[in-house]
């Protein structure tokens, strides 16, 4: 359903020969209202994009009417050229979708927001991008949705969409992310989208609070990205006005939703990996010893070989700055205590790590906090993706 | 050469059946004196195995007569009993030499260091480990530097030694580390002997002087060891008295060949990449950038792949607080700006990358500050080496 489950949102997907091997790449998302609102959250990395620099700004405006989304290329580290052409895409955007009866109301440039993902440093053939918004804008429909989720795609295998619906209001969305994915944000592009009749400000608290537990804590592969994008935009068409708790709790479990598919598809992955770090002092630790474990290569590797080598978490979680002491330390894998106070515990023959997801928690004994982060295996394959083809 | 190529030094390295392939698994070095001055740097990780316990505490002493390695398991967390084996295996090895014609003057344990290396979390095999020190203490010999050498290694596909010789005076070590390679230390072996007539602040304020540009700024997996010892012993057998300088240099050049010699041996390396940041603000922030840089394992898989990815470069730099404007970035890869002013430069066509060593320049633009950092590409071997077997 994507992002077109909530009414008042026309979406489509097309090809406009952006991707050399002419797969879908181009995305359009309409708000026709009767509400404009909209929040975003963007990447922590401080080397952006120029669409990231754009959206930056048009979000501050707390109004979004249309988002415009490619794949087959990042726009980032392109200089003023790069960041010239992300601003002819949104006038473009404007400028067609007030020629068009399914645009809505009146558009202007400010109020697109541009999100772009592929390859690094290189510029984007405008003289095909240009061309597919007018294709992309005739073919706008209130089932746009999934077409819109599978043209942001890049090395996704499958296209991510999620809806929650209650109470007469929907939160639907969808996301596209396979590498590159590491906290602040992961590597992703996000559109939300909801009915509800909500302002800009509540959309802002809810995405930040919910990416916050989400996107924020999937690291696939340690790798932060130029392009990342979370948006939410709210339509009002349903006429709801949720609780604010309500609402957020909704736009948070659509976000896991979305973040659980991410990880399900990372680059070259043959095990998720659900790392709960409990007995944490605050929550601050657990987070920074949840992505200390995520990120040990050493340990990646041996989850991908099945082997629950706990001394690989013993030696992640000792390089964090995180309260706790090294003699009470417990770890279990797959509910088996495999070291206790520091040391060997239970049997590690009794783990089995057949299942895709393999379960570490990670037990600091020294307070009540906790965190769950979600991670990949490290794999030949994604080696191979990864060094084969430049992405 | 190795340890024993200063004077004054017996060394050994032999099987007492640690491994279970009967490959050499102890060694022993002894220090004849007349000095017994020592220094030693241990891993910054806050979980850390018995031995570097038991090696820290001996080293406040600033005299150390004899060091025990052994390779074939770590001794880390293994709790009090862990502990208790390396307190055993020292007052093993002074009883030993003290009934030794070889072991040179009166012994102590609490002057015996102790260092241990291979899987984390399983003891010591101690009935195979005591008797193997007899069997050392009777082979100790001034040419045991190369069988003390190869006794250490664990996946190191070759030994590792270096020597440096001047005005009559010597510095020689040998090392051993080919995964779990990250600074504060690198995770490694390393011990390294003089003749030099010089006292333990010297030898302290040398050893640290060097591991700080040298094996700390190596990085091949970004994994940090439970273990990392690097020692340094001196004679005094020479009967020289180097300046200071001098002497703080060679110490340099001996931990510089022997960190160059880990990165050549890396666990599945195809290619040794070479990072220089310069024109960095500070020497911390050009540091602080090598190492987002050299672990980035987008950028490892590139160029793993032979792909000069510029854009990696950049989204790893993103990742730092390091000062620098993104519109002045610049990087080279063997000595081809690709990135001009954070965005594209000269083709990338023109980077060749066939040689093992690849070289990438990153330029911040904002001071006269710089670093080296060494690091390996990431292969389809590494997974193999580390997901097939438990280290």
């Amino acid at each position: 359903m994507s992002v077109t489950a909530a009414q008042g949102f026309t979406a489509a997907g097309i090809a406009a020969g952006i991707k050399a091997n002419g797969n879908p790449d181009l995305a359009l998302v309409v708000n026709n209202g009767p509400r404009l609102a909209a929040a975003g959250v963007f990447t922590s990395n401080r080397v952006k994009a120029a669409p990231v620099h754009w959206s930056e700004q048009v979000l501050r405006g707390g109004t979004v009417s249309a988002v415009v989304l490619n794949s087959g290329g990042a726009n980032a580290c392109t200089g003023p050229k790069g960041f010239q052409d992300t601003h002819a895409t949104a006038e473009k955007v404007a400028a067609t979708l007030n020629d068009n009866a399914l645009g809505g109301g009146e558009h202007n440039a400010g109020e697109i927001a541009v999100a772009s993902t592929g390859l690094i440093g290189v510029l984007l053939p405008m003289d095909k991008l240009l061309p597919g918004i007018e294709t992309a804008a005739a073919a706008l429909s209130e089932d746009g949705g999934e077409a819109a989720a599978i043209a942001i795609k890049t090395t996704d295998t499958v296209h991510k969409t999620a809806t929650v619906s209650q109470d007469g209001w929907t939160v639907g969305g969808m996301a596209k992310g396979a590498g590159m994915l590491a906290p602040g944000l992961a590597t992703m592009l996000v559109v939300l989208t909801t009915d509800a009749d909500v302002d800009a400000a509540t959309l802002d608290e809810a995405l930040r609070s919910a990416t916050r537990t989400t996107f924020d804590r999937v690291d696939s592969d340690g790798c932060m990205s130029t392009n990342d994008t979370v948006l939410l935009l709210a339509s009002g068409a349903s006429g709801q006005v949720p609780a604010r708790a309500d609402f957020a709790d909704t736009v948070r479990k659509v976000c896991d939703d979305l973040a659980r598919q991410l990880i399900g598809d990372a680059e070259g992955a043959s095990k998720d990996i659900r790392i709960e770090v409990v007995g944490a002092a605050t929550e601050d630790d657990a987070v920074e010893v949840g992505r200390s474990i995520a990120r040990n290569n050493l340990l990646k590797c041996a989850i991908h070989g099945e082997d629950p080598n706990w001394g690989r978490v013993l030696s992640a979680i000792g390089t964090t700055k995180a309260a706790f002491d090294p003699d009470r330390l417990n770890v279990a894998i797959n509910g088996v205590w495999v070291c206790k106070n520091g040391s060997v515990g239970e049997d590690r023959d009794l783990v089995s790590m057949k299942d895709r997801e393999v379960r570490i928690t990670a037990d600091l004994s020294t307070g009540g906090e906790s965190a769950v982060i979600w991670a990949n295996d490290l794999t030949a394959e994604y080696v191979h993706e990864n060094s084969a083809y430049s992405s």
